[in-house]
Order: structure tokens, then sequence, then C-alpha cells
């Protein structure tokens, strides 16, 4: 039952937004009663909480694993991570949509706790970065940082765009940016003879 | 009286949220009458659909105006338009969370509308990257339109991250988002002797 509510929530969430859902309409939708939700919930926030926690901690541990994976190099790691956000629009969209637009809802305890865990992916994704630098896969003068905001921003935005299902594959969207980010879209010079 | 109207529309919206904001509130924050707001908007809807067009529009303008000069390459375009998105956090971060964030609360017809503008964004943007790949600054094999989307994605996202007069500079920014666009992150491979 509790993940039925959460299903519901997730679904009404995205389509109506935060504020405008009832606890009624939640327990409607799963031909349930407010008594149940009320077991399973203090309330409507920590439906929300529970929506957002396991959105990230589920991509969270999805990077630990890519990254403990000892034989691979850096850049196939990159890869990895690409392919594996860019997988997770087409059963995640929905959570992703009300992790980004409804996480200013939240109390400031389950902001903070959310928060974390977002730097905390950051934070593995920037030690990539740093990694592939210190073993010279990739440049040493780049920002780790910055770049690192730069690759999430291109993953990130496809939530708001990318149709899984149409003209362009996941994987092929994966290969097109995995070379974008390595290799750039300035033609290379021709070497002078 | 307008646009201050408009100004406390876009402190509230931000905060609030669109939904969670009253006109009362609005008119409140300007020590105007509600008469007044009616005098000059339809209804909050309307003044949510002016923030947002204004937001776009004021994008679209300086990127035609960039594009247009006609001494600069496309590198040189590319640059000065991830500058002016990046410079505009400064000035429009509130309208802009507003367009991403409460677009949906839009009635169908100004969503259409607001959807052509940001659509005729992308689409000069993806003709630059066209342009380049056509007199040879860009690579051909590119994918202008999943690339497009990229860009975007960088400069987009900085919106939720970047805090100008923080460590790192607007300008610094712009060189380290235009250098890893045009060059990626990979360490180039030495040239066999």
């Amino acid at each position: 039952m509790k993940e039925k509510l959460m299903e519901a929530g997730i679904e009404l969430f995205d389509r109506k937004g935060f504020k405008e859902t009832s606890v009624q309409e939640i327990v409607e939708a799963v031909g349930a009663t407010k008594g149940a939700f009320y077991y399973y919930y203090k309330s409507k926030e920590e439906l929300l909480r529970d929506i957002c926690i396991s959105y990230i901690e589920d991509l969270l541990n999805q990077q630990k694993r890519l990254l403990q994976e000892p034989k691979r190099s850096c850049t196939e790691k990159l890869h990895a991570i690409v392919y594996m956000v860019i997988r997770n629009i087409r059963t995640r969209k929905k959570s992703a949509r009300i992790f980004f637009r409804e996480m200013r809802h939240l109390t400031n305890d389950h902001l903070e706790e959310i928060r974390g865990k977002r730097r905390a992916f950051r934070k593995q994704y920037e030690q990539l970065i740093q990694e592939g630098i210190a073993c010279g896969e990739f440049k040493p003068s780049l920002h780790a940082e910055m770049i690192t905001f730069g690759l999430l921003g291109i993953t990130n935005w496809s939530y708001y765009w990318f149709q899984p299902g149409g003209g362009v594959s996941e994987e092929e969207l994966t290969d097109i940016y995995v070379d974008f980010i390595l290799n750039g879209i300035r033609m290379p010079e021709r070497p002078k003879r």
C-alpha cells in the first residue's frame, strides 16, 4: 500500500503540483482511506520527501556501483554515468520533475537531507573528473568543479525535452553526448606539413 | 504602475509560487488596489504570461543582435551567446526560475505562444551550429539538434547553481564553458614521432 500511495503521489504531484494535490485525491486514486495514508505518512510533505529521497538515492547507488568497477577507465565510467542518467529519464521522468520543481515545499530538515545527497552525487562525479586528470585521461587544465556542473547540465536538461522512444535512442544520445564531452565541437586543425 | 506590478509578481511568484500568491498580496506589495491590478491585467495568469514573455523575448532579441553581427566567426558568436545567457543569471534569475517552474500554469494559448518563442531561440542556436559546420569551424559529424540541447543544458542549468559575485566570475565561467564546448575534456594524444 505504501508503494501504491507513492506512485499516486508521483502521478498527481507531477500533473497538478504538490500544493494543488490533496491527501484526499491521493487516497482516492488508489482506493484507500485517509486513515491508511496517515498510517504510512505523517503528512503530504513526508510523502514528497520520500519521493525525492527515493529518486536521488537510487541515482546515488547506481553511480557508486559504476564508479567502483575496478577494470574501467575514467572515460568508460563517464560514459556509464551519462548513459545511466539518460536511461533514467524513461523510468523516473516524473520523479525527476517533482525533484527539481517541488523540492522547495520540503521542510528545512528534509531539504538539507536531500541537498546532502545531491551534493554527494555531484562530488562523486567531480571526483571522477579529478581522477581522470590525475591519470592523464582528461586535461590537467580543467576546472573540475565547473566542468561537473556543465556535465550535470547536459544530462539533467534532457529530462525537459528528451523523448525516449523518439527519433534518437538512449544509446545514440549517450554516444553523441560522450563524444561531445570528450572531444568538443571544434573542427581539428589539420597538421601542417 | 504596470511595471511595479510585474516586479512584485516576479518577487512573489519566485518566492511563494504562482498558485500560492494572491492578487491581493501583489497589490499590497506595491501599495495599489485590486482595481489598479485589473486595469492592467485581466488575471493573475496574464501577469504570469507577461513575465514569461518578457523573459524569453529579451533573450531572443539579444540573441538576434549577436547572430547578426557580420564580422564575427561562428565560434565568436557561440562565445557571445554563452556569455549572454550566463550574464543574464544576475539580472533575470527570478524570471528564469518562474519561466521554467511555473509555465505549466499558463493557459494553452499562452503556453503555445511561449513555446514558439522558446523554440525560435533553440532553432537560431542550432542554425549557428549548422553554419559553423558549413564553414568548417565545427565538425561535420555533429548532430546539430542534439548538440544544441546539450549547449542549452550547460548554460540553463547554471541558473540553478551559479552565484554571480562568487568565486568564479561570469567571464571566467564563460571561458571555461566555451573551451569545454569547443575542445572537450579529453587529453589530446601526443603526435607519434
